[in-house]
């Protein structure tokens, strides 16, 4: 994490160059990055999705850049007041704290937050610096519990501790410490309703690993958790999700990244991660047969898409999607159930870490 | 919370009942509470909703009624296994571990959730118990913060050393025990980004409360933590949330229950609970003009139904409302950031709270 000088710096070198353009009688004009699917490739040896080179001007006597061109500039200038004060804030109150009609006119700087938005990615890729460094934040999402000791502004918060509940992941995690950390592997859990099931069965105390639930598509926060969690304490993080096309995609951001943050893949991605299940092998070799659902049209209209992504080319994720294909079924992990409640946890999970047999 | 002998005892009976109509060569019959409106009524005097007296008879010998008769019995018997091995299903692991062809025919005993869903609160109503007493949980969401320390299976959590993170709310909370609640009140506050504001503010700190965080509609074990707070701790509970009718709901689920869980309001509900804002009187008395929303189709209808509800029949209620329609904009809580990020932390709410400018 870059420290408040440094951001600060970039904010008034952006400033400092459109005001030297205007005294110096120049158009003023700046070099945003591309982010457009032509310029987002798939860096196969560190299997990360990264942005290009490719870039587009703004051009402030360009009356079609004008009005977007001032909208940068007062996202920048909010942003270095936050870094200033070190507050944060949601992009909806960047929003809202932008909002107001300019002095003179009828004109409003904002109209809504989808102009706002990809403005903030704009200034994140141009300066080369992560929207958390900015000091704005998303919304959060995901419970982490288990063996691991997190500083948090001054708390040690011992997540074997917390009963069933766990710790809520904020939207933010660049100030966690990381202390006492003895598991051996972190898990990492597509449905709330799966974590409890795995925490009710003492799974990461039976097995010494933390778990994380991501509740769907994983929230930023999560993301950068996972992350550190793997970069810095080299802990293997391993996934289980839905066996169907979203949870395969949900993985797939953990581990590459995502198309319309690839400025940030290396950050957010970890992809060393693993993938544990569901898969549609797992069918067969576990008789679940009986509690499948069929594929319906928008599923696998996702599977072609998924076949066509460059991360989704190892023969093990290609012979998933196509057995998925033809077998026409999905299944979900809730679905273990239907052998018992415990035996997700007793047979299912150790049985395929201990074996090894994760996908890639 | 009822012991699971007293329980299972309740499942017991039911079984016990239709056993001996069979024995006796009568009919077996159950008599289940009718869940349709016409049976709910709003209590003036709690506050709160409730299910009326009505029945409807399902009887295994209509053929309009035996399959569902199999599956509630199928329902009831998993659930007694459920409470006999103090084990919990989520409603999905339930759907899964009941479903199954017959033996000898192509019938399964459920084709979807859909079926199984409604005969759980069926099951529910017919014998008094709560969901969480038959072992049975939804999703969980929500978070907890401040000056509480919670008795977690054998943990206690100082909800005041997690940082800035929080304690994930689980989906059931009847084994949670309070210790050292100094708290004057808990804040209630509908979305996840205020929540963080919130806490970035140092607010629970500076105006000793507990926060909790419902992010969006309340789920049940978030209402029944409320509800305990409030009725055990005698803690008042206020609530924030956006100001429009989606957020007036989200307050009055909190406080008279739902109709779909109308025979749950009793611990469901907090008919003490107090809503501070966003209200459209704030609107001009601190001059957010600028930063309302009109009002959608969807809006307005939402508003005219509210409009209908025995439960916003009070004036204080019906003039938000009509003010709201008159006008013709909403406003969000996070629009208070227009006046500064601090505003809401520093002025609004302190200023309304300690005034007892709220809402019954």
């Amino acid at each position: 994490m870059k420290k408040n000088e440094e951001v600060a710096g970039k904010l008034q070198g952006l400033g400092g160059s459109i005001a030297s353009s205007i005294e110096h009688g120049k158009v003023p004009k700046m070099q945003v990055p591309l982010r457009s699917l032509n310029n987002i490739t798939f860096d196969k040896q560190s299997n990360l999705l990264r942005l290009g080179s490719k870039t587009s001007t703004r051009n402030f006597m360009n009356i079609a850049h004008t009005k977007k061109f001032m909208q940068t500039m007062l996202i920048a200038s909010k942003c270095e007041d936050l870094v200033d004060r070190d507050k944060t804030a949601s992009i909806r109150e960047l929003y809202y704290q932008l909002k107001h009609t300019i002095p003179g006119t009828r004109e409003n700087t904002f109209e809504g937050q989808e102009e706002s938005d990809p403005l903030i990615v704009d200034l994140e890729t141009m300066l080369a610096v992560l929207r958390e460094e900015l000091h704005l934040k998303a919304d959060d999402k995901g419970t982490i519990i288990g063996n691991i000791v997190i500083e948090d502004s001054g708390d040690f918060i011992d997540c074997n501790k917390l009963g069933r509940s766990g710790l809520a992941i904020p939207s933010i995690v660049e100030h966690y410490k990381f202390h006492e950390v003895k598991a051996d592997y972190c898990l990492c859990i597509e449905t709330g309703a799966m974590f409890d099931r795995l925490v009710e069965e003492k799974y990461p105390q039976k097995n010494n690993c933390i778990m994380v639930s991501t509740k769907g598509q994983a929230a930023r926060g999560c993301r950068r958790l996972l992350n550190r969690l793997n970069k810095e304490l080299k802990m293997p993080v391993i996934m289980f999700t839905d066996g169907d096309p979203w949870g395969y995609y949900i993985y797939s951001v953990v581990k590459a990244g995502s198309m319309a943050l690839a400025h940030e893949s290396e950050r957010l991605g970890t992809p060393k991660s693993k993938f544990v299940g569901m898969t549609i092998s797992d069918v067969e070799k576990y008789g679940l047969e009986k509690v499948t659902e069929d594929l319906k049209d928008v599923d696998k209209k996702r599977i072609s898409e998924l076949l066509q992504y460059p991360w989704f080319q190892t023969k093990e994720w290609r012979h998933e999607l196509k057995l998925m294909e033809d077998k026409g079924v999905r299944i979900e992990q809730q679905a273990l159930a239907s052998k018992s409640l415990e035996f997700v946890a007793e047979e299912y999970l150790p049985g395929k870490i201990e074996k090894g047999e994760l996908l890639p």
